[in-house]
């Protein structure tokens, strides 16, 4: 008996290695932007805001977002500094848009009519992150979009860098800083 | 000569300590709120990101919207802490809303029909500061509304609090905190 339950104790563990090494390696794997290799930043939805936006894509998207950057992106756009530094990581947040009727209830006394809405559920986050010599057939930058912690496929992230080819003297960044009152 | 030097020295470094002590005096007093005596904390744009909003009160405002909290806010709001605890602010920046060409202009390829709008320029930021004590009457908050780097009159200040009301049970606070994907 005794051997017996060694033996499935060695079992269960040569198992149990085999399997998180596999799942370790997976997820290495997984956790990164096909084309770039770009992962999730640590901390990044703590990072100093950039600006906010609201996106409509009829029948497609319906979304608010925040763009945050971590110090040397922040820096880089309060200084107006292009090209962006190396390290520069900028991330965007996207979050379905929906109406609050909590506050249009509120709203409705003080201001008839009023409209109020808020973020729903995360839908994905997108990060760009700076290397000028790794990304330089991308004008220095690295794409990644993930949902759901996992990156798209291949054929997603090839369409980021062409999108990004309009806002070329704006060293490829849509987002403009956006500055408090 | 060097007598009158030394008098108008004298003259101008008395004037210059009245003039600053003054615009000090003064400038406290335009930089507070009426009833509550909030100023605009230090860095405040610079804080953690709580949630994002649009406003649309057909005719007076159009606006997209961010909310920022210091630490204690931040935390509160992770842990789901009612009441916030005393030091916690709130602040919220509001822009208008506008829509961008430049965006609109790159969406159509992939996207037709698209619709992006952006931060316009700042129309004001409002504080909440938790006091228990301090601000006992109104639910352990004082409030600021902020136009310009200057408060709105006593009036405008004693709406805050019948407003936020209906929230008491989220210790007068509407914005929720908006999760990372």
């Amino acid at each position: 008996m005794k051997r017996i339950v060694f033996l499935l104790i060695a079992v269960a563990t040569v198992a149990g290695v085999v399997a998180f090494t596999a799942s370790a390696s997976g997820d290495a794997d997984e956790q990164a932007s096909p084309i770039y290799g770009v992962t999730i930043p640590a901390g990044y939805r703590d990072w100093k805001l950039i600006a906010v936006d609201q996106l409509l894509v009829p029948g497609k998207a319906d979304q608010l977002r925040a763009q945050f950057g971590n110090d040397l992106a922040i820096k880089a756009f309060r200084e107006g500094t292009i090209p962006f530094p190396d390290g520069a990581i900028i991330a965007a947040i996207h979050w379905t848009r929906v109406p609050s009727e909590d506050n249009n209830k509120v709203l409705a006394g003080p201001f008839p009519g009023a409209q109020s809405f808020v973020v729903g559920s995360p839908v994905n986050v997108q990060f760009m992150v700076k290397d000028s010599k790794k990304y330089a057939a991308t004008g220095g930058w690295g794409f990644a979009d993930f949902k759901d912690g996992k990156p798209g496929d291949k054929a997603l992230h090839e369409t980021c860098f062409p999108c990004h080819m309009p806002a070329k003297d704006r060293d490829y960044v849509f987002t403009r800083y956006a500055n408090a009152p």
